[in-house]
């Protein structure tokens, strides 16, 4: 795990150490094809020139990186991440170590927040969170060698430690409980789809709710607003089949479910009990307080800072299961009212 | 606006440079008492010996600093910091400038996080939230000539900027608007009582209670979580004087507030209207949606990174009003049905 230097860039290019540093600082003695492709080279690699004096004093840079690739409006509103954060702090603070916060718009540009930050020694290793399919980060982590965690999964990280939880197995009790009460028609408001943990909370939901011999297995994909959980929802409840129970995959929409139960005029939980992924404070808040599946999200976030700074460190660090979310059962569930 | 130097601590100590780095540096040649004495000189005034080699590259951090004072698991639910970070990134992303975040546990502690970013060149400014009586950052803040910019106020803050809005005004157009609705009997549920803010929202809605001739103005003091929010309003509620409509300082205490009247089988807003300070997705995403006080928390956090990242280029930046919050009437809110 070191930084790309000026000698990595010349191997790679074939050239002098010489000629990169005539390339880089746009000085003369290089052709204009050759000083292109160094230039291409040292931005694959995450070489920036501009940190060439930071680089030289050796130091540190005490920080690590989190980059946030969702919409504003969630952010500002799901406790997830909050909660994240502050596990990080415990960690990060008793080893004096900041956290650099990005919000982004795409994973694209998360890639090129990693090589920016990398480059010019912003950041010693970075927290990875929403695993996605083929997710571009990786090769990308990778190819810099910048320490990394991925929190979640599991997933093809490759050399890349993971910090996940069993949520097949979290799903899976929040359905044995719902038919242990007498429900028959569950349906699951899903998280964004091209997420893996979505993905592989929507294959236990299927697997289990078959196991159970229930006739159906419905879940309808949202995008973790209160919006969406709100009109998938609508949708669910004017279906012919009306569902008896709904798991939502995070608080934001299982309490917005909750208002839309309230608007129509049905009873929670004497017509439709609610179960919401990622206990949080906001499942409290409301009325009635909603049934969850609980975890220590600070723990989950300090698990994955002390992976992260031992990597930094250059140990070698394996991917870690963190604790598998448990039921809560407070008052949004309840035997179904009619079979 | 420039960092302290071994120079500036010679100059306070009346000793010579060579002195003060030899004492820094634990080497012999000046006495024990001298040592200290520079020691806690170099303290003071932000000075870290460990960050020379950086020091010395004369580079900027090109990120500014935010700490929070707020216990995680309010930080977890409320909306209004990730609105405000959200409103900064816009801003320094167009600079690459990065967001250094740190969560505290006093203002005590956040004075340290402050001297600990200076000395280390963590970062070129901070953002200040959060405004006391007294503030013990404030003087820190000018001796280590710190850029800075408040957010909150208005209040003493010496040569430091701030980024305030009309909180008085906010307040008085939602008390005039419960009156013009028939109520005559109106709460408060306040944030922390010592922050600046609170205090003037409280005077606001005193003076304008009297103004309009209603009989009372209690001001119940919570602190933005949702269970002391619902504790107050349970009090409220259960008192002899009962009061017809409620406001809150923030959206996380009216949910909650909410789901009281709910558990209690009050009405909202048959018999009890609420107004949210601060409307934030939660606020749309509960039955009935609530009433709220409106501003772009965004666009604040904007506003205030562009004043920090003037301070932080030198120039001369003085302190701008940012719009004041407007009444959204929405379901929370109706005329009472007794008088």
């Amino acid at each position: 795990m070191k930084r790309p230097t000026i000698a990595d860039i010349a191997q790679r290019a074939g050239v002098s150490k010489g000629a990169v540093s005539y390339a880089l600082n746009g000085q003369p003695g290089v052709s204009e094809a050759t000083r292109k492709r160094i230039v291409a080279i040292a931005q694959e690699i995450g070489f920036n020139p501009n940190s060439a004096a930071r680089a030289l004093s050796g130091a540190t840079a005490k920080a690590v990186g989190l980059t946030l690739c969702r919409p504003a409006r969630i952010l500002s509103i799901e406790p997830f991440f909050m909660g994240l954060i502050s596990g990080f702090e415990a960690e990060l603070a008793a080893r004096s170590y900041a956290l650099t916060l990005q919000v982004v718009a795409t994973p694209e540009n998360e890639v090129e927040v990693y090589r920016r930050w990398w480059g010019e020694r912003r950041v010693d290793g970075v927290f990875v969170s929403d695993l996605r399919d083929d997710d571009v980060r990786i090769p990308v982590l990778q190819t810099l060698r910048l320490p990394a965690v991925v929190i979640g999964g599991p997933g093809d990280t490759g050399s890349i430690t993971q910090v996940w939880s069993d949520d097949a197995g979290a799903v899976a009790e929040a359905v044995r409980y719902l038919v242990a009460l007498g429900h028959r028609r569950i349906a699951r408001v899903g998280g964004l789809p091209d997420l893996l943990h979505t993905q592989s909370r929507t294959r236990a939901f299927t697997d289990v709710c078959m196991a159970l011999g229930l006739e159906t297995a419905v879940t309808v994909p949202s995008d973790y607003t209160g919006e969406e959980g709100g009109r998938a929802t609508r949708r669910l409840l004017i279906g012919a089949e009306r569902p008896t129970a709904i798991i939502y995959d995070n608080d934001v929409m299982a309490v917005a479910g909750l208002a839309v139960a309230q608007e129509m005029g049905i009873r929670v939980p004497a017509d439709l009990s609610i179960v919401a992924w990622d206990d949080s404070p906001l499942c409290s808040l409301v009325h009635p307080s909603l049934t969850a599946l609980s975890r220590d999200i600070s723990e989950y976030g300090a698990q994955a800072a002390r992976q992260l700074l031992a990597a930094v460190d250059g140990e070698q660090v394996t991917s870690v299961e963190a604790g598998t979310a448990h039921l809560t059962p407070r008052g949004s569930t309840a035997p179904p009212r009619t079979r």
